[in-house]
């Protein structure tokens, strides 16, 4: 059997080797954090230093970098009752809390206008289109530049940043609210006052352990220009397919974007029949992001850049990670054009 | 070196062995549960596949059990703007959320006079005192219960329960809101949709791996009557000190309450001396319960349940496990009792 080729890395990462060995190193804590007793203090230790090296590979010294469950939490924590505005291309946990009235181009530019009343991501998890954040901007969700692009939290301009462990090769189940020091946050979860009052709740030990560790060796792959690797077969896919596929738009070509991410639109030919059809020849793939079960809806993120329904129905999201390979996405190509010739053999 | 003793098992617990082996599978899982590929799929399983196990522990079948990060985020969650009452000696997670006006006696009992609206815990953390439930309860924090004591969400009459994985030799990082089907829950944290439109984020598969295996383990102990070989260590340990401490207090003595916990408070010596004493002797154990670092105050437990400042202040919990030996509680009583004695030495 031919092996399963994985490429929807934006949805979720396979856990990396040092992710793993420090989450098994971790499980031999017993200690609450909270606790002033030699375990409870080994358990701090562990965290903190945990906490000291994702805060060093998100270049954010001298900031708070507050654990959450999930980059999720993090922006609930960040926007609850904020009112702030942003562009209809932001992560549903992002667009839960926000009034969504700021201009998208086609190119997926958005425009701010009040940078401090503001949330805009880095990066795009369908299109993987980078943003340009303004200075002084209140929110960025980062989640999906962190560890693909050499993002700095200190040098971002921001005063809020959402990041995920699992976008980067660490475990579901962790990810960090990122403040300069000194931000107000009210906080939602209450009790016992962990993560300097804003997060109440024994901290996840084990996940931070992968974090941290994660983050470490995602940051490693961008000195080592790994993702200049992925970017060279995103691109060879991407030509592969512009060759052919002549009624197929590629969203964001030619603006700056993730160097892993991939979104194309076929009119005519569903985004979700493409996905179940690359995934029965063995490749995993994706309908615009992957948030809850069942939902299949034309792309929220492609109509606010101002692609007609039928466009966004029909988009998908490739998207490489740091193991990828020339196989892999030549495999695809070839995969995808058989379908594709069959879905222009069957429109005429 | 003497190996140390660890009887702080309600603060947190080391992980149980089959928890270690389900989450160490559980690196392997690939995919997003939320992903509709075979990736996402295998995911999805292993996840749907722990919370049965979690309903099936927790006697919680036709209920849903809502992941979260930690019961304090499941207090968040069932307790946000409800107004509910209780006693004052619910966790700070509830405390921060209910008015505290309900009377609590000296024997820890608390008097519940509309279960509709009250907040009432199944054990208390501290003193390990165990409540009668009534029926129609709103919400119950079993979090110290769940895995020590028979309890089943279906038979506790209660409408909301919280749980916890790292109470049970689970791992930190999850935990659970337990609610009878058809419950209105508003989301507190928003986005995908996922835990069934009430707690959005990419699941924890690693951690609810964990906490199924832990809770199953759990189940089997006490099947297996683990707890009443704890519970018999405990007495034997309360035994031993009240035959020597005779101005020491064992909060609970004679009260129905968890088979591991042990509550002593000894006027005009402070239970965070004691902790440090019997840290420096190899033995971790809590003055009240583990919060948040650097905060020891008097008991606000034992203060509600009408003891003065001075004995809450001197209070101490010793916890046990399901692997606590007779000569782990021997070994503690003894060290104890040393310093027991040059404490009453100083204070003569």
């Amino acid at each position: 059997m031919k092996p399963r080729v994985y490429l929807d890395h934006n949805a979720t990462t396979p856990l990396r080797a040092e992710a793993r060995a420090a989450m098994t190193d971790a499980m031999d804590v017993i200690g609450n954090p909270s606790s002033v007793h030699a375990e409870g203090r080994k358990a701090k230790s562990v965290l903190e230093r945990a906490r000291a090296d994702v805060t060093t590979a998100f270049g954010a010294d001298g900031a708070d970098v507050i654990f959450t469950a999930t980059a999720t939490e993090a922006a609930a924590l960040a926007l609850r009752d904020r009112a702030f505005h942003a562009g209809d291309i932001e992560h549903d946990a992002v667009a839960a809390w926000v009034t969504s009235d700021l201009s998208v181009g086609l190119d997926g530019a958005v425009t701010v206008t009040e940078p401090a009343q503001t949330v805009l991501q880095a990066a795009n998890s369908e299109t993987g289109i980078v943003q340009k954040l303004p200075e002084g901007l209140a929110v960025s969700d980062m989640t999906q530049a962190f560890g693909k692009l050499p993002v700095a939290f200190n040098w971002s301009g921001c005063q809020m940043a959402m990041i995920s462990a699992h976008k980067l090769g660490g475990p579901k189940g962790i990810g960090a609210l990122v403040v300069k020091r000194g931000t107000d946050i009210e906080a939602q979860i209450r009790g016992g006052g962990q993560e300097m009052g804003r997060r109440s709740g024994t901290e996840n030990i084990i996940g931070a352990a992968g974090f941290a560790a994660a983050a470490k060796a995602a940051a490693d792959d961008l000195a080592n220009g790994v993702w200049d690797r992925v970017a060279s077969l995103r691109d060879l896919l991407e030509e592969t397919l512009v060759a052919e596929a002549d009624d197929t738009i590629f969203v964001g070509a030619g603006v700056d974007r993730l160097p892993n991410t991939l979104c194309l639109a076929t009119p005519g030919w569903k985004g979700e029949t493409q996905v179940m059809q690359m995934d029965l020849a063995g490749y995993a793939i994706s309908a615009g992001s992957a948030c809850s079960s069942g939902k299949v809806r034309a792309s929220r993120v492609l109509k606010a850049m101002g692609y007609a329904e039928e466009i966004a129905a029909g988009a998908i999201r490739v998207s490489l990670g740091p193991e990828s390979t020339e196989q892999d996405v030549l495999g695809f190509a070839e995969s995808w054009l058989a379908h594709y010739r069959k879905h222009r053999a069957r429109a005429a």
